[in-house]
C-alpha cells in the first residue's frame, strides 16, 4: 500500500482537481482536509506563457508569498510538472506543438493531517498536446512537488 | 472545454486506475466504455525492472500482441510515462533514488465511442519517489500515449 | 551480420536517399523493393520550420494519411531523427546555430519483402549544422523510425 | 547544394563504411581521397562497452594519438554519435534495450582535398536497437564530428 | 554590478571552499559572515556514491535536518551541481568516465547579512572528470542552490 | 590532491576571473603564468545573445582564430559552461527566466607550465539566474573546457 492510500495526499488532491471540468467538489473536499487550492486553465504554444499563467494565478490568490523562497518552490514545481507534459523536451512551439492545459496548485502537508513533516507545494497539469492540425492531439499529465519549509 | 470532458478518455481512464488502491470500479467502468485495462504495481531502484514489469503484465494479459509494432508502442508509452516520474532524468538508483509505482496499461480509442480515429495505448504511472531514507519520498505521476494503428 | 544486410532495409533506404544530391537512382530502387519515398531539403534556424517542411511534404505526397495515428508516427520519427542532428539539444537558433538539411520519409516494411511484421515509417536527415559564420559548419545525420500499424 | 556534394566529405565517408557489411571498397576509396579509417562492430546492453570498443580500436590502429587532446576529440565524437543512436537517452540496458552496431572512425579534412581548415575526426554508428525480445528492434544511426587541431 | 559583489554570497562562499586544497581560511571567513559550511572530497565512477558521500557528510555535521524538507533541498542542490559537472548527462561510469571531486555544502542567507529573504542551501563541486586513461581528464565545476524555508 | 592544486590550472584561472567584480589582479597573474584571458559580462533572456557576446569578445581579442577548428572549440566550451548555468535546460526566456552573467575565456595549457599535453580553451560563467520578479534570483556557475590542438 502506498503512503496515504486511505487519506488525501497533496499530489492526489492536485491531480483530482485537474481531471474534471468543474472541480468544485474536489476543491471543497481538499479544503476540508487542510489543503489550499488554486486552479485554472491555459492554452499556448509558448511555454513561458504557461508558466506565467500558473505563477500569476498563484500569487493573485496568495497561495505562495511574493518572497523568493516560495516563488522558487513554485517555479520548480511547475517545471517538474512540465516534464510530464513535455516528455523529454521542455518546449512547445519551437518543436511545432501546442498544449491546452488545466492546472492546479495545492499547498499543505504531504498527507492530510500529517504534522511536523513540513509544508509542501504541488502543481498538477492535465490536458492535451499535439500538432497544429486540429484534433491531432492526445492527453498529457504532469505533477511537480517541492518543499516550502518546515 | 477539453476534448472528452463529458466522456471517458483513454488517459483519464488510465490515470483513474492508478490513483486508487483498489481500482475494481474504475476498471469495470472502463471496460463498459470499450477500453481494455491491465494494472499492477512495481517497486525498484532499477528502471529496467519497472519497464520489464509493465511489459510482462501487458503481454501476459494479451493487451498488446507479441509482434513488434505493438511492442514498440508499449515501450515508448512506458518511456513517456517515466518522463513524468523522473522529471528530467530517466534514472533511479544511479542517482540514488527509488520508486514505488502503480501502473495501468489501457487500450482503445482516444475517447470512448470514437470511431475511425485509430486505436491507442496509454500507460499511466502513479506512486512515490525518493531517497533511501525511509519516508523521505513524494508522489509522482506520468502518462504516455502512442498510436497502435488505424 | 545485422538484419537485412543483404537486403534493403527501411533505414538504409532512407539514409541512401539523403546522402546523395540527386537520389533518382536510390528512389527508383527503393520503390521497386516495395517502399514509398518522399524527399526534399530545408534550411533554417527554426526547428519548427524543419518539422513543418517534412510534415508538409509528407502529407502533400500522401505518404501518411491525415488521420492522427499516422501523423503521430511521422512527428515522432522526425523528432527522433532531429536528436541525431541536434546531439543533446533539440534547438537551433536559440543556441546560435543553423542547419541545412536534406530529408527523406520512407514507408514500408522494416526489411524489403518482410510480411506480417507491420508497416513502418523512417525519417532520415543529412546535412550541415554550424554557427552564423559562413563555412563554419560540419555534417550531421539523424534517423527516426516508428511503427504505423500491423 | 550542400558543401562537398561532388566530393567526399568526412561524414559521408564515415557513414558509407558503416552502411555496408563489407566496406573494403569504401575504405579503399576513402584512403585514396586522403582519409584514414578504422571500423568494427560491437553489440552490448552496456553503453560503456560500446564506447570502450571504439576507443580501443582507434588507439590500436593509431588513428588518434594517446595524448589527451585527440583522446578528448574521440570521446566527444563517440558521445555525439550515440545521441543519434539513443535519441533522447544515452542509455541502453538501464532502460531495457540493447544495440548491435557497426562503427567507423575517420580522420582527415572536412572535405577531400580541403587544405588549411583543420584536421577533423568523424565517428559513425549504424545498427539495430531494441528490446530483449529477439527480432523486436529497428535501425539507428549516429554521427559525431570534432576538430583535432589546425 | 551583480548582487552581493562587495559582500559574501552563499554561492561564492561554496565555490571558494572547493577551489583550494585547504579551505581553512575560507571556512573561517564564511562562518564569521554567518554561514555554516561542510566540505569533503569523493572520487567515483558511480554517481550515486558521489551523492551519498555529500548527503552523509551533510547529515553527520547536522547542516541539514533529517526531516524530509531539508533532505529534499539537499538532494536537488546536489543534482543541480552535478549538471555542471556532467554537462548534458548525469552519468559517469555508464558513459565510461570517472570524476574526482571536492564538495562543499553551505547553509545561510543568499547574501551575508540579508534578513527576511529566507534560508538557503548551496552545494558546490570542483574537480576533474575524464576517461579511464590516467591523466586524460579536465576540470569541472557545478553549483546548486535551493531554498530551505522562510 | 587534485591535479594542479599547487599550480594554476586553466579552469581555476577562468573561475577566479568571473568570481570578482574587478579581475585585474587575477588576469595579470594568469598572464604571468602563461594563459591568455578575455572577460566581460552579458545579461539576457535570450541564450543566443549570451553565446554571441562571448564569441564576439573572443574573436575581437583574438583569443581564438576565425578558422573553424578554434571556433568549434569555443562554441562547445560555451555550451558546456551553459549546462552548469541552466542545470537541465539550455533555455532562458522560453522557460521564463533571465540571467546576468560574467564570462571569461582562457587559452593555454591545462596546468601552468605543462608542455606537450596540448593547448586548451576554458569558458567560465558566473552570475545570477531567476524569474522576472526583481530580486528573485540566485547564483549560478558553469565551466566548459575543450582541446584546441596538440
Amino acid at each position: 500500500m502506498l503512503l496515504g492510500d486511505r487519506l488525501d495526499t497533496i499530489g492526489k488532491v492536485a491531480l483530482r482537481v485537474v481531471l474534471v471540468e468543474d472541480p468544485t467538489v474536489e476543491v471543497t473536499a481538499a479544503m476540508k482536509a487542510g489543503f489550499r487550492v488554486v486552479h485554472g486553465h491555459v492554452g499556448s504554444m509558448n511555454l513561458e506563457k504557461v508558466i506565467a499563467a500558473i505563477e500569476t494565478a498563484s500569487r493573485r490568490e496568495g497561495i505562495v508569498s511574493v518572497e523568493y523562497p516560495e516563488d522558487h518552490a513554485l517555479y520548480h514545481s511547475i517545471l517538474d510538472a512540465l516534464h510530464g507534459v513535455g516528455r523529454g523536451q521542455l518546449a512547445l512551439g519551437s518543436i511545432l506543438r501546442t498544449a491546452g492545459l488545466r492546472f492546479s496548485v495545492v499547498r499543505g502537508p504531504r498527507v492530510a493531517g500529517e504534522v511536523g513533516r513540513g509544508e509542501w507545494l504541488a502543481v498538477a497539469l492535465y490536458g492535451h498536446i499535439g500538432g497544429p492540425v486540429k484534433g491531432n492531439e492526445h492527453e498529457c499529465v504532469g505533477l511537480g512537488i517541492y518543499h516550502l519549509g518546515r
